[in-house]
Order: C-alpha cells, then sequence, then structure tokens
C-alpha cells in the first residue's frame, strides 16, 4: 500500500528529530511557516497544473527543506507522511 | 438515481471508520482541512474549466486522499457523498 | 413574465421540502455553504465569460445539487428562484 | 445633461417601490447583497476591458436585476443612478 | 510646473462645491467609496499596462464621475488634484 | 557604492521637506498611503516581470509623485533611499 | 552539505552586523517587512515558474537589499541562511 500523488504534489517524510540534529538543520521558531528537512518519498508526474506546464524537479530520495504551510499530513500503515505542492519545496539539501 | 459531477468534480463516499482503521489511515486533529480516505464514486468529464483544459486522473473505484477544505457533503437515498474538485485530491492510495 | 440570465448564469427554482425529502436528499448542516437540490428554470447563453469561453452544461428542468454560497434569490409573481453561475453547480441528479 | 459610462459600465435607474410591487419582485432581506429591479438608462460601448473582450448584452431600456453590492449610486439633477458593471447584471427580466 | 500621468493613470482636479450644486450632483454618503465629479486635467499616455493594452478614453476637460476609493490626493502650487486609474472612471457627464 | 535596481524597480530619493515646500506639493494627512514628491536615483532595466513585458518611463533626475504604501526605506551610507515599483509612481512634476 | 534552490529561489546569507554598519546601511525600523542587506549564496536555475519564465538576474557573491516579508530562515550546519524568491531582492549593492 502506497500513496500515489497527483500533479505537482510530493509526498514527504519527515525527517526524525535525531537526524535532523545530525544533518545540522536546525528551525528558528516561527509560529506561521516552519522550514523543516525531510526526505522525498513519491513525486506526481506533473504536466498541465492549473493550465501551466509544471516540471518536477525533484526526485526520490532528495532531501529537502520545505515550508510547511500549505501542507496536508496523513499516516499510512503506521508512518506519518507530508504531502505538498513542488512550490512548496525550498531547496534540495545536497 | 445517481450524482452526475460537472466539469472537475468528483463525487466520493468516504470509507468507514473501521475501513480507515484497516488501511492505517490516522488523521492528525488539524480543525481547518482534515485529510481524508475516500472511494471514487463518479468523475465529471474535465475539459475546459475555468479557461484551462482539465484533464481526469482519477476513475470510479479510486481509494483517494482529499483535502476536506472545499469539499461539499451530500445525501443521496441515504448515502452520504462529498463531491470535491480533483484540485482537492492530493493522491490515490494504491 | 420571466428571469433570462445572462452570460453564465443559471434561474434554478429550490424544489419543495416534500420534494427533497422524496429525492432523498438531506442536506447537513453547515451555515456557510447550503448545498442545495433545485429544478433548472432558465440558462444563459454561455460564450466568452471574464475572457474565458463557457459552455453550457446543464438544460432546462435538470435536477441540480448546487452551492448556495454565491447564489442571489429573488422572487417573480410570487415565486422563489435563485441566480447562480454554473460553476455554483455542483452535479446532475439522474 | 447625461451619464456616459465607460468600458463595461452601465447606467440603471432603480424601478420606485410601486413599479417594483407591481412587477412582482420581493427582495429578501439580505444585508450584504441586495438583488433589485432596474432599467437600463445607458450602456457603456464594452471592448477591451482589463484585457477581455467584454461584448454588452443589456441594452437601453431592458428591465434587469442586477446585484447591487459593487454598484454606485449617483444623482444627477435630481434623479438618482446606480451604475454597475455589465457582470453584476444578474438577468434580465422580459 | 505640472503633473504629467504614467500608464492608465488620470490626474482629476474635483469640482467645487458650489459647482457640484450647479451640476446637480449629489453625493448619498457612503464610507467607503464616495462617487465624485472632477474635471480631467491630464490623461496618461495607455499602452500596455500590467502586461495589457489599455486604451485612454477620457480626454482633458472631460466631466467625469469617478469612485474615489483608490484615489490619491496631491496638492501642487495650492491646487489640490486626485490621481486615478481609468478604471476608477464610472462614466462622463455630457 | 550604490543601489542598482532589479526588473521593474526604482530607487528613490525623497525630496528635503524645504524642498517639498518650494514645488508647492503639500500631502494632505492619509494614513494607509502617502503620496509623496521624490527624484528618481536608479532606474531597474524592467524587460519581463512577472510574466508581463514592462518598459520603464521614469529616468535618472525626474521628480515624481510615488505611493509610499508599498515602498521600502533604505539608508546607504547615511543617505535614505526608498525603492519602489514603476507601478507605485503615479505622475512626473515636469 | 549544501542547499540547491528550486526554480526562482536564492539562498542568501545575511551580512554580519558589524559588516552591515561597515556598509552604511541603516535599517529603519518597519514591523512587517524589514529590508536587509545580504550575501548571495546559491542562485535557482530560473525557467518556467509558476508559468511564466524567470531569468535569475543575481549571481553568487552579490550584495544585495532583500526584502525579508515572504523568506524563510534555515540553519544548515550552524550557519543561518535565508530563503527567498528573486521577486523578494529590491536591489544589487556595487
Amino acid at each position: 500500500m502506497k500513496l500515489v500523488p497527483l500533479g505537482d504534489k510530493i509526498v514527504l517524510k519527515q525527517l526524525e528529530a535525531e537526524e535532523t540534529t545530525k544533518s545540522g538543520i536546525v528551525l528558528p521558531g516561527q509560529a506561521k511557516e516552519k522550514p523543516q528537512e525531510a526526505e522525498v518519498i513519491a513525486v506526481g508526474p506533473g504536466g498541465i497544473i492549473d493550465g501551466k506546464e509544471v516540471k518536477m524537479q525533484v526526485k526520490e530520495g532528495d532531501k529537502v527543506i520545505y515550508s510547511k504551510y500549505a501542507g496536508t499530513e496523513v499516516e499510512l500503515e503506521g508512518e506519518e507522511y507530508i504531502i505538498v505542492k513542488q512550490n512548496d519545496i525550498l531547496a534540495i539539501v545536497e
């Protein structure tokens, strides 16, 4: 059982607090929009989204910084995921 | 008697609480936008919606995670349905 | 004397409470946006609305579920009507 | 002295309360947006409005139902008028 | 010293209260948006404004009814002017 | 050391109160949006801004009336500047 | 480990208070939108962003004035960065 995102949507899995500490990402407190590090689990096909061509620029396994503001949390088989639009991904951590 | 959605609209039937538990979807409390698992009952024809070409990407019988925020609940012959736009569907559960 | 809607506007006549009960539509209480069953009385010509081609997809006599949120109620010769945009019609009941 | 509307604007003259009663229009109380019956006094030329082609669909003398929400009231030589955009006209009463 | 408006902007000079009375314009009290009679002092060149072709439809010396809502008042050499966009002009008074 | 504006942005230097008085501009009190006279110090290159062609219509040395609402104040080497978009410039004072 | 911005996003590193003082930038207090001087650390590839061609106009090492309003702060390996869209960069300091 897996999540297959539509359009420009991307399924993320938030990195554990321990891992976050290892990677050195510290998130300053900001109530409205908390940037976070996550791993890309699944990527929508892109295509014409809202009348505009969208090419997907991240791939499964990428570590990314995303803006949590518009994301939606789901839990599938005991694992928590976040579904965001590609536009909510700010940068890839290489 | 059945619901025939217009445009990019989709008729969903929410999966029962029991079934939801079996599939392992747990919905974290979030007042404004509750993601939910549902089955696709009927799919609008797509086409030019608000001046933009929309291709329908889900089909009858799909299990989907949707964002309930803009959905509209109706009850027809004792069954409850939710009508959403395709854009409110986040992912297909396979 | 009749109402001739402009553009993508549609004149609806709400089905009576009794009839609503017969058709099995029950409307859950939701203050902001009450979906309702109605009969289509008159349909605007469509065409270029706000710079975008709109084709009308309902016809006189259709039973429809509409979102009352943006509708406007008028009463003509003792009969009450609701004028909505086609976009506010969610599904046809067949 | 007369009002010559620009673009997609239309000058209306509200029908008198007596006449409104005769035509059978009753306006349910709704603070924010009061639909009203009025006569079309002057029609703008249409054309490219905000980058979009607008064709005028009402003509002088039409009785119309309009949404008063965005209209502007002016009084010229002792007569009161309302200036609305064509988009605020819901239907013609024939 | 004079004001040369850019784009679709127009410099207006409000008609004096006396003159307003003579022309018969009475402005009903409406806190948010006060329609007013003014004379056109200078007209911007129009052209591509915000990606859309705008043709100027008023000329110097026109008496116009404008919606004061978005206008900006300036005073130059002891004279007060209002700068509005053409879209804020509702009608020409002929 | 100088400020080189990007896109449709323009660097302004507000005219001193004394000079403002000389030029006769008096600014009526309006909390939200204070029009002001300023000199153009540097002009962005224009070009495609937000998908739309923007041609710059002011030049270094122009005296302009701008709407301060969206401007950003910076101070460089003891001099204060305001950076605005061309769209926030209402008129040139000639 | 480094941040690779997507689309029109740019990674900035705020200049230290000491350096800010040296360059002479003083930031007047403005609660909602604090302009700031920063160095460009990494620049997204640009391309079609939200259906519109965006060309990147800053490069690594540029000193820029940005509008902090929509920026997102992250900390990677003990260093703090700000990720902004190119549209939030007002001017380059040369």
